[in-house]
């Protein structure tokens, strides 16, 4: 596929995000609109409560456009997902008649505050990433038991919180929480000293499930809305004292950032790959029936107070071992009920090199080895001010998918009461 | 206190869970009226979406119970619960003006059938009864490492599935999974074979906090609403293969189910009680102010298909080592936001005594030592067409505040796609 024409003129070059070949959903403000669903198309923004009011989308005999989500419009299923896609690119590409009715409903992306795109309902975070768990396992555990047994044959998953779900944007307060150093009598209570960011793509449940009712990783693929960056902050200090025996939770529940913009797996078709060679034979209800991963180049930057931000990783999305369906088909394997809204983390996204690692915990070991930022300053986990930055696009011939970015700044810990 | 007198002449007996001195908070339907709001009062229930239409309740000034759950009642805080329970007690009260204006809206709970009180916004499930986490660690881990070293510092706690509670006399279907025998090569896909019950008792969150607030214990038994009979029902044989390390997910993921009824913190009042002294000292933020603890008596029955239920543990909800208060301060501690809604389970209810175990591994000690039910069939686990009830009252002095109960039937496991 190559770079689809738009009259959106800043929707025609290789260098946006946004061109019409993407069309990621979105929830913005600006001075003088309330809170409102919104298409990305170029650097301008298409005001989709605006448009369906003058009856220019028409999707469902109700409104799914007066609410400040996407998530009425996930509701609609894959052929009103399919029916949008159409119509917004036939309203948008460079022969539309309609350019003088919809024109006046374009906001300069300049000027619009953006929002959660959706309501999360519940948020499950995976740990699919070979190279992550290799690189965690063998600090944790040794190198010999650096992957779990079950790792193999399992997308291992934990529920996570959805209540601290952010987009990106947020400032994130660092954490407050119990650690205890291998040689002390007892933990103490305070502010983390190891905050770590996450890098992980975050999939978007788009159709619900019925409880007691397993799916197949076909049809988990088919209920997949869209994607988004996803930062799964962590506290490594917290994590290891309270994780045994029944997972993270404090370490993890303090906060996620999402990227602003749901890109649809419908933009995102042209990308798909599979996901690697399996070294041990899945189960049949894990298998899938085709390339359901997608090569999208991921980057991380960190910028220390009033300077400008490094890159200190570089990965693919196509670094998975276990793809977002197949995640999904065994979340929902034992009979678990799952809902239009629910988000999904890939795990951490680390590639085979020093440098394609997606947290400091692997690009600093365990904080053994600093980094060191162009501005010449050295971190091993995040300091206040820090501000984390998260990239992605896939990329076509002559354009780009992007996802635009997932940036948070930190914030002292609150004195405790 | 003493049995408090209504002029609804079933709420008068020692014997009725629902005195004026309860007033639990449900959701019903019958054959004419469609899923509201009701109060249960000895063997009637109070249309509560009538009395607020007729003007007879009157707590805001937009209608909180023209929607079938009681999630609205709960973002009125503590002064707005304060005041729906003096008015109820004003009204049902044997010497009330009102009685020929109220009476038209009762209706017998004969012809009722029960929905889940509130809408659940996110699930977490906590591991704070010391003589289960005693049992089960000497199970998994040896006698040696039974207890994890956090468990005295830390209510260990997971955040579990929310779209999967459901209300008692939902049938449960037995669930799917992996499992791997320590001996076989590869693991293998397929019903459960050791599906397992957890008493629990589930505390509803009913006031929210600020995302990077935590809240101190006082704050958060303020916060809480009201309990319910909790049953996390738990595969465990899918548990152990999949639950390092990252702890239970599909183990549990399937079913939760609680009692129809939320009994209010308000008349628990009467029945507070301490968690046991420390075997370690607390962190300041765990510690609790005044007894947070309530002394309620538990216990679980056990019928085969077509056969009388068995009683096969009695115990207490005094048994747990730390409140609900605790786990939640616990909970908020990181910055995690609380939201009202949120259920809290307490963990396990087991006494010190063998028949006073909370769930069937305890009981049949991992399987190896099956009960005798009045029957004369045995059970290690439990079988297709089982039902399973849990129930829970505080006795005071000539009355009780009932839970009523927590009842299950399970259904055989899906053929798999």
């Amino acid at each position: 596929m190559t770079l689809l024409q738009s009259w959106v003129e800043s929707a025609n070059s290789a260098d946006t995000d946004f061109p019409l070949n993407n069309l990621p959903y979105g929830v913005f403000e600006t001075d003088s609109l309330e809170p409102r669903c919104g298409v990305a198309i170029g650097d301008m923004i298409l005001d989709m409560a605006a448009m369906e009011e003058e009856g220019l989308i028409d999707l469902a005999e109700e409104p799914v456009f007066d609410v400040p989500y996407w998530n009425d419009v996930m509701e609609l299923g894959p052929d009103g997902w399919a029916a949008l896609r159409d119509r917004l690119t036939g309203l948008l590409s460079a022969d539309a008649p309609d350019q003088a009715q919809v024109a006046p409903h374009l906001v300069p992306m300049a000027e619009a505050r953006m929002h959660m795109p959706l309501v999360v309902t519940e948020f499950t975070d995976f740990y699919a990433g070979k190279h992550h768990a290799t690189n965690i396992g063998t600090m944790f555990r040794g190198a010999e038991n650096a992957l779990p047994p079950n790792w193999l044959h399992i997308p291992i998953g934990y529920n996570g919180r959805a209540s601290t779900v952010v987009v990106s944007g947020t400032p994130i307060v660092r954490p407050n929480g119990q650690t205890k150093a291998p040689d002390a009598g007892m933990p103490s209570f305070g502010p983390s000293k190891r905050l770590d960011i996450e890098l992980e793509m975050g999939a978007i449940v788009g159709t619900s499930s019925e409880m007691g009712q397993p799916v197949t990783v076909a049809q988990a693929d088919e209920m997949i809305f869209g994607y988004v960056l996803l930062n799964d902050w962590s506290a490594r200090d917290i994590q290891p004292w309270e994780y045994q025996p029944l997972g993270p939770f404090q370490a993890k529940a303090f906060a996620t950032s999402i990227s602003p913009w749901i890109v649809t797996r419908a933009a995102l078709e042209p990308f798909r790959t599979s996901t690697p060679e399996r070294e041990r034979e899945l189960l049949p209800y894990l298998r899938e029936p085709g390339p359901m991963l997608y090569d999208i180049e991921l980057e991380v930057t960190m910028a220390p107070e009033g300077k400008d931000p490094s890159t200190i990783a570089r990965t693919n999305y196509n670094q998975m071992y276990y793809s977002a369906a197949q995640q999904l088909a065994h979340h929902a394997s034992s009979g678990c009920a799952m809902n239009a809204g629910d988000l999904l983390g890939s795990g951490t996204i680390s590639g085979p090199e020093k440098d394609q690692r997606g947290s400091l915990i692997e690009l600093s070991w365990g904080g053994k080895e600093p980094i060191t930022l162009d501005s010449g300053e050295t971190r091993t986990f995040i300091e206040d001010g820090d501000t984390m930055t998260l990239k992605g696009a896939a990329r076509g011939d002559g354009y780009r998918i992007g996802f635009g970015s997932c940036t948070s700044t930190i914030k002292p810990a609150v004195k405790f009461p």
